[in-house]
């Protein structure tokens, strides 16, 4: 009943044996390999246009890395209030940027909406120094509620952004989530709608350690080259982080590892909506699920080992919650199982 | 006959085994699961000691937080003039230590004498702000010049540091290279000598991207974590670094694959040595070796699929050298094989 | 009618004149000089107490430069989300810190209460990398909102910070103002109350250009020497901030000009609450005055010659205020006229 | 005998005088006044040309500040080894600019020729990421060996940048004492030379503090008032600083006390030139002088209450010096005295 993160799974088969089969021979190292150019070229095609593709190590360096290629001096960087960056990044995005800011945007759920956003942004003026001035905003897709940003909320963000001259940034740490829960095509959840730049995450979804940061705007390549080295991000054997992206896309990979989180992800929002003991704090739209339970019964199920996180509350938590209540976060990942479900069902009585 | 860098080369067969069998299964992310454990453990085996172990993903990370962790306000690290961190690092250490300074210090071959460094820190007065102020050194070992400092002179350098109570950091990206080269243990080559932390390298003996910044004040660790997580180098699958020193460590693979790629090294340097067309630099001592030649012989061998690089001449070079030579730099690795030195051998007339 | 901020007016006759006395002969450069030594002096005799004082050009520099001194990788200083830090000074803090977190705590009339901090505070825990940690607490006294923490409310928030063993720094900029309106001494209103350190400005209180960073434990004045060179803020001919500061503390000048802008501030206040056609938001406490008054009563008194500043309001604003309103602020300095007050009251129907 | 440095002196009277004459009265704040735009105009008409204008507190902040605005990822800021920027600013530069590096270029008395900084840029590729990149060059004017570019010398240099396509800023600490000495304009001294930003300053030469950072080109104006106020450089009376320039540029005050300093520092450099126990290190062309004495010689100098400092000889010294001589700097002002230099005189034998 492994449900505390999407990141306690290990790599996918596929994922391990590609990186296993390009162990032997010689590379260009700092990605000037045929490998690197190969999956450069695969995230043109997937993307539907010409990308620029910085690989990472890790989701905040390619979250703070994008803000920081958009960092000024004074910059404010808009998120929700519960985003990654905001929350559980240890402040990369404003050291890394040189001491930019971020400023919370509320919603409820995760998102925040157009509006929300252009009230925020507004009261800051260009020409006023003391206030500082917006530099970018950023949404996370998934988000870290569970949800997913609908194709025309994307849109009308990015009007916003627009309006504002501002690059829109997607947190994409659970972007194929978010894909095949919307259906949709990467171009259309990302430029068609206006987005500028994605962390394209691939290690909450099967890899080992696969994030990258996918410009649209490819002018911008040559600073974040400097931008990525300069951070200590620029890895000499690359070809390793090509290698697992080789297999992520590979027979569609990374889209049936999403489907099956977030399949199991629905099964276990079913059991929390229907067992006598607990109840779903919101409909889930990936693969995190939120329940509310009896802290006793929170407890019970931790030690009957469970893995669980308790959550805090978010600000606009519009569910009536007992004093004795706790809120709760589940993930689930390529590697949950259906008996994992199933047993933890059990627990709480169903 | 790749030659270029011992990072051209990919995974050694049982790094890449080891990743394999650790893909499977859940394990607590962010380094809190039994493999990481074990492995810090071994390492205190290796050091003969306790230390505080922090994986990160890129030589240059641990470097550059290695000297994060001891900047100050005006605080100037010292390190050769060709030290990776000056050279190669993208301005990384400025960058992540929030603005420190470089100050290179001279000496032939790579390496620093003690007084030279005393005469470099000596200018430094602490109390006088102007001036900034010194915080750190660094040595690298092997060095950047395939050379490796002697025991002996370690402990001047460390005395040195100690004089100015100042932290000794060592750059160890080909610290086994080094290791085997002076038939040393990692505790007398480190902090029996004096040294305060190391950049302990795997990634160019054999592994795929595996480095850790070794402590041995281990009351620094707390500092270390925040400063580690806040520069994007914690890896939420950290057992899959974890896995790579597991493998790299059993049975002294490790030092098997120095030894290897120091014999290669050695086997190259005869070539250059004695070969009509080459002349040897300097004795090499590591799995570096520096040639000097004809531009139109190394041309030639370029041509002919031999993969090395022109270096710079450094500034204190005591070999005469031609106009029309030029000074190359060959790096073997544990993939070199003998083979690729017998045909090079053929290429420059031996 | 300037009413637009205190750092509207120009100098002090006094100021003026002790710039001048001291405007001949030699002296040994940053603050090296008698001067600076006799005005160190008599901050300490004004605080009772040893201190360590640091001159800076700023009171945003003051300010940036305390939290600096206190800064540590993935560290958030608390303050009202009001604060001058938060709202005026260009993400100074945040780039000076080398990229620290600012976080607000919301409190009515400009001030949070001990038990808001402690919430806000308590969430970080210290061994947490991923949230960051608390690094220190400031308030400003008077407020932004012209009110005064009382000494037990500055009490009640250092034993949150005791508490949680974070520095509290204390946003003087209009430390006299707050001074006489509460009429206690500087050592009540700060480090017998728990404060570490002062952003002490007199620029607002008719000094040019004089602003101090007192430290209460003197221990750290080393480490400040250094940040403030660094940053640009060690005045060569820095005598002549201490002459401003010596006519400033000579006679108690710098308590008669804070008790002539308070007085004015409740003559304008007096209008405000009583005019048919104006309101007072609420009652000040220092120089600060705002007031509620109909968009085209404030259109007609800009028009008029009145200077002041239409304000936002704040998100905790407790009176109710029509849509056809707007919050206006007023402030006061040692120039402010009763004249200019009485040609005020006048225009909004007095 | 005051010769430790120019900032030593105080103020000119007139100086002193302005900024009585301006204490009066309300202005707005931050630069907002009429008498900012005045001198602002002031400054236009001394370049000839429209320039942008940015006050601030001191030399070291609009050195800093001006190559921030130039910072890039890895970037490399080019200067004298002997630079202020290099020596004496405690690392603000490298802080300020986000963690950028200076490299030193190597040149006799102070200045660098424009084949040395060719070779020192040259090796730097735009787009190779590991070395960082060019993205400035720094020149001081008057320099710190109290040498004097000429104006093919900088044209020389401006060849350099522009080849390279990197902004030159001229440090213009001595501003003045640089322009009479090669009796040329500030235009011709500047712009019509090539370079792009200067530091210039009136503090050295008789202001108490007037530091403004001059932009030819206005387009980046917009971004140095962000970067300004976010270094915490904006002065909220910023018409004092007005002010003393309004004083400093009245009937070419500046140009007198620049002619004043450097002719008192001939008077100086003859004495050295010609005492029995001194001798002249090099022509000084500007208002520092160094002289080479028996160490003997300056200890007496030094008892009989002559202030100067012993220097540290450059690296590429061509005197010959005595083990027991000592190289020591002499600063002359606006307020140096015929009297004192004569007093020296008798003091070493003349």
């Amino acid at each position: 009943m492994h449900f505390s993160s999407d990141n306690w799974a290990g790599a996918h088969p596929r994922i391990a044996e590609s990186l296993t089969r390009h162990a032997a021979g010689f590379e260009p190292a700092y990605g000037g390999g045929d490998l690197d150019a190969a999956v450069t070229r695969r995230f043109c095609e997937i993307f539907e246009r010409e990308v620029a593709v910085f690989f990472v190590g890790t989701g905040t360096a390619a979250n703070a890395l994008s803000l920081t290629l958009h960092a000024r001096p004074g910059g404010i960087a808009f998120c929700h209030r519960g985003a990654h960056i905001m929350e559980d990044e240890c402040g990369a995005p404003e050291y890394l940027s040189g001491g930019g800011r971020l400023r919370a945007v509320d919603g409820p759920f995760g998102k925040f909406s157009a509006d929300a956003l252009e009230r925020s942004v507004a009261r800051f003026f260009p020409q006023i120094v003391h206030d500082g001035r917006a530099c970018a905003i950023s949404i996370t897709q998934a988000t870290e509620a569970g949800t997913v940003y609908s194709l025309d909320e994307i849109e009308g963000i990015s009007a916003v952004a627009g309006k504002f001259a501002l690059p829109l940034h997607m947190d994409g740490a659970r972007f194929a989530n978010a894909l095949v829960s919307l259906d949709t095509t990467p171009a259309e959840m990302t430029w068609k709608r206006g987005v500028d730049m994605v962390s394209f995450g691939g290690t909450k979804n099967g890899c080992w350690c696969a994030e990258a940061i996918v410009l649209f705007d490819t002018s911008k390549a040559d600073e974040l080259a400097f931008i990525r080295k300069r951070a200590a991000q620029l890895f000499s054997k690359s070809r390793f982080i090509a290698a697992q992206f080789d297999a992520y896309f590979a027979d569609d990979l990374w889209l049936e590892t999403a489907r099956h989180a977030n399949a199991t992800a629905a099964a276990l929002a079913d059991v929390l909506r229907t067992a006598p003991l607990t109840r779903l704090a919101w409909e889930p739209q990936a693969n995190e699920v939120f329940g509310i339970m009896r802290r006793d019964t929170m407890d019970r199920a931790l030690a009957a080992g469970a893995r669980f996180y308790e959550w805090h509350v978010p600000a606009d938590f519009a569910e009536p919650i007992a004093p004795d209540e706790v809120l709760c976060r589940f993930v689930t990942s390529f590697a949950t199982s259906r008996g994992e479900i199933d047993t933890f069902a059990r627990l709480v009585g169903n």
